[in-house]
């Protein structure tokens, strides 16, 4: 059809149809767009999670448009953009770190547009759906064809919100891993998979987790309902990170960590750092 | 394609799979038809809410197939139609205010057929499942460029329900509301939104509300969520309208009020009328 | 466009974006493909509801590829086939009697390929993910027009893990029906929709209930909201079958049935079996 596909994530929930006027705007502005949601559920408001979401994603997305919606700040000074990334995908939304891992995922941006002055913009824009007034016509110009400058104003891709990802790591014998996600109840996902920075722990086996003065003991068990009352475990998550839980509380307040907060991991009793 | 697309509301909910049997039923019947999903979460059989989605998304909508299905009278003697409005949107549901004001605000009902009789019928028709057997068939036809005539018998446009939305204006100095959605919470939806009628509180404003008997003062706050509880407070809810909220009660049952009763806005202390 | 629709089944659940991900793999290996979302929320890992959910909803599909994951034993000695029926249906997921119902209702297994050397897996295959990994490739291949050996290794279609579903029959006066499916409530639908077997009971009826040593009477209602607490009652669930259900306690303990016992009906009182 030689349209682009366009992929879609955003925090709006399915209930009230506002994914569903989004796509309605761009089949309306290109018909026949091949539009693949691929969550209306990430968290209110949570860039964060968006952010992992969608560059967790973008390996296994066809190249296309990728448009991403998470944005507290609609309305505010935070800027609207279209990125193309060295890879050649294509993304649309709010310049609030939410796009910037799975840009450089894909290469890291190589142009960039401010979408604010942008003539496909409706007239007028609403104060808070900015999704169907302006992030929906970009990607449906863009998905149609249009060039990353017919869309906006160029800008220096070098300007825009980076939040690169943490990355786990071996240092002097620890797994220096770091604070990825923190859901409501205070569960920490880290930046670590099983297998990487060579972790591959046994199940029932006990690790000691530093975080700032704190030096705490937690077990590795299968699944998070595995934990004691009370008790600091090490699980892996639906996406297949390992995370920190207290059951019936919060891991976070207990380990005062806050996101990106580097959380080391050894063998239990080991004294060697 | 040559093909129109449709677009799908329902009270379904999306766990049994019926919105997905019915875009089988499309797809099957109107091979590469674009189905585009506006909300299959309407709360179960709330037609005026179902309406009220559809008649604010249709603006938005390309022009199409406007399939919608919240129909608490299945199997009973309401109509099942096909209209076409004066602005060439095609509209498939129930004949029970849930299109009307849809097809208003696309320029009022010009032709109409009833499907009672339709040889797209599905044999047998299901007791319940009217969007697989009847709607969705339909839908495809006229997808697919079937005329009204085609898909069911020729009625008077003029007789199908009715249900125009109400409209807030001023009257005597004061901003005549109604109440246009009641959930289930009781919290009050009016047909007004920042800017119409000149309405344009501050926050922190308060206003008197009248309704019927009652004078109560309320205050404008941001989100609900800002309410002292049992305090009566006026909200921009997540479509963009003012409602009325109680927070741990009923704004309906402390106002008495029902649907598409008259609410009265006013500066508080105002006793101009 | 030349390609075979996808139907698509899982109990991923919406919230991480995993049928998101699939089908962006599926857009990627197959442009184009038309994929219709049946529904993510099957109750996790409840084979016997998805494969009820997809036999109920095979008569209705369109002719192509029947992708459904409800898939337990990931990882474990399951196999993983794609299957043709005799009907010329495609399907797609796990052996573990998921599929079985569905290529029954469509005219049987006439060939299956085993996916556990096929070169559309990805490298390396995930642990948990084989939805995105192994079936959506292969699913997207068999679109596009793959044959079945080109996507596995061709095994007996007679040695596939088979469910074929049970069926409610009158027997020395009785209706022998079965325990279909049992809910998270303990709540027991029958392979028995109204007219089946010749069961048509009034509202209000009452019936008598065998099931091994057990001997019930149960009064059918209109809705389940309608038993009395602790009552015993027969309703139509949403999908149109009858059940059994327990206010505020579950039929199935009180019966002591489970999967696929025998459950007899007949008019109370009446001694005849």
């Amino acid at each position: 059809m030689g349209k682009l596909p366009v992929t879609f994530l955003t925090d709006y929930g399915t209930a009230d149809g506002f994914p569903g006027i989004c796509r309605a705007v761009i089949e309306r502005e290109s018909p026949g767009t091949v539009v693949i949601d691929l969550s209306h559920e990430v968290p209110r408001h949570d860039v964060r999670r968006g952010a992992v979401m969608l560059a967790d994603a973008v390996p296994y997305l066809p190249a296309g448009v990728h448009l991403a919606i998470v944005d507290p700040g609609v309305g505010g000074p935070r800027r609207e953009v279209a990125v193309r990334s060295a890879g050649g995908r294509l993304f649309v939304g709010p310049d609030n770190g939410l796009l910037a891992p799975a840009i450089e995922r894909t290469g890291g941006a190589e142009a960039a547009s401010d979408l604010s002055r942008s003539s496909l913009r409706a007239d007028p824009v609403s104060a808070t759906f900015h999704g169907r007034d302006v992030f929906s016509p970009v990607a449906a110009a863009l998905a149609r064809g249009a060039a990353l400058d017919e869309v906006g104003d160029p800008i220096d891709p070098a300007a825009l919100v980076s939040t690169v990802m943490p990355r786990a790591m071996v240092r002097e014998g620890a797994i220096a891993a770091h604070a990825l996600l923190i859901d409501g109840f205070g569960n920490v996902a880290l930046d670590l998979r099983r297998g990487e920075a060579g972790f591959d722990p046994d199940l029932g086996d006990r690790l000691e987790v530093r975080s700032g003065d704190h030096r705490l003991s937690v077990r590795a068990v299968n699944t998070f309902a595995d934990a004691e009352i009370g008790e600091l475990v090490l699980y892996e998550d639906s996406s297949g990170r390992f995370a920190l839980g207290v059951r019936e509380a919060s891991a976070a307040a207990s380990m005062e960590v806050s996101l990106d907060a580097e959380i080391q991991l050894r063998p239990d009793g080991d004294d060697a750092a």
